[in-house]
């Protein structure tokens, strides 16, 4: 098994979530499946549909991480620039997909191939394609960077055709460990466990939910073994100050 | 009234949005009340708590920025380390804030204002605070900068505070159109009115939602007169195509 460390970023491609319109739900979706496959995800950015802006993140990102995943502005419309911003961002021409040309055309009924539709099927030359199974129009990658749609329910179902793509490191396990107290009550014994544990982060979150107010701690590291030991270290000082452990 | 394009970007940091665990919620909270302040989100950016990462990208955000919001990372735990990174961003001492000291000793009973709770109030040298009516601890500005906490519900009640901080532009309006349709059918006719109104944004977001599918157009722009002008040039394909205006 490979060592781990294996990074990725997460580029949201859309003027919809800058303005506050649509809630991001992207990100949650991808880091998600990114851990369970052994990549951590280093960064997020959204950014307007504007080419320059996207170019330039882009050569950026795909530079810094192993992984680039974007997600939004591959549909027909005039604010669908992603996969031209693409092309340009490597230097490639940006042209019709063959493969995909073929898909699209047996996808819709004779005479439905039109040309909004076959807008979709321009990409980046050599892409290879990221299969739709939801609604047809496939999204692609080149070379480490994977461009799939907003729709989130469109994206998701796209993931399972790429996992064999993405090479990661072992999956990031995690644990929650869910108290009924507030941060400030174990701040000072769980920044002594953080030290004990540097290869484990450690997060705090305060949670205020369906009337139950309390913090959440989640260990994550790549060897269960090492959670395991935190884990008891934080059971031995919330046993000593008779904190409460929750469901949460 | 001063003309428009005063400029923000959103900086959240925390682990727990990139791994996937949690939601962010705070940047459509944050854009939204920024748009009706005449401000725009040029960019959104998640980052890990690593001090250097956020030392950084702070240094850079801050330039090319009218303003930047920072949520997360101002609690008491060792998790918490935005009011560090945000000294040394800006290479100023990082001290107890005499001010949010008096604050949180009135806030707390007789001695509840433990160590873990002054860590909240060591803040950036000459830092400007932001009242919180939630929960007590403040958040702070520097310069451009203004920090806000990461619990959604403590942020958002945070925001009041501050409106009179921020010079915006005028406001960004917007309108929506939402149509019993697929992008690909209107995606020419889109296209054209788009070029007819260069000043206007206009996005287009197919919708698939409790059975019903269609695509929402959003205009946005100062101007109410433009949105107006543009809505009227939609309007007009619509009927033409004979497409049915749905509410969404």
């Amino acid at each position: 098994m490979k060592d781990t460390k294996v990074n990725a970023a997460i580029l949201i491609i859309g003027n919809e979530i800058l303005s506050g319109r649509t809630q991001d739900t992207n990100t949650s979706t991808l880091a998600t499946w990114l851990n369970s496959i052994g990549v951590k995800v280093k960064e997020v950015r959204v950014i307007p549909d504007i080419e320059e802006t996207i170019v330039d993140t882009l050569n950026v990102l795909r530079k810094e991480n192993d992984y680039v995943f974007t997600t939004g502005g591959i549909g027909p419309t005039h604010d669908d620039i992603t996969a031209e911003s693409v092309s340009k961002a490597f230097g490639v021409k940006y042209e019709i997909h063959k493969e995909g040309f073929k898909i699209l055309e047996a996808y819709y009924k004779p005479g439905e191939f039109n040309e909004g539709r076959q807008k979709m099927i321009w990409m980046p030359e050599n892409a290879e394609l990221i299969l739709n199974p939801t609604s047809g129009a496939p999204g692609f990658s080149v070379e480490n960077v994977f461009c799939l749609p907003g729709v989130p329910s469109i994206m998701k179902s796209m993931l399972g055709g790429i996992t064999n793509k993405i090479v990661g490191g072992e999956p990031i396990l995690s644990k929650t460990i869910s108290l009924k107290t507030v941060e400030s009550e174990i701040a000072n014994s769980l920044t002594k466990v953080q030290d004990n544990n540097k290869d484990v982060e450690i997060g705090s979150y305060p949670f205020f939910h369906a009337g139950k107010l309390g913090v959440s701690i989640v260990l994550r590291s790549e060897k269960q073994s090492k959670i395991d030991e935190c884990n008891l270290q934080i059971l031995k000082f919330v046993n000593e100050k008779k904190i409460e452990v929750v469901d949460r």
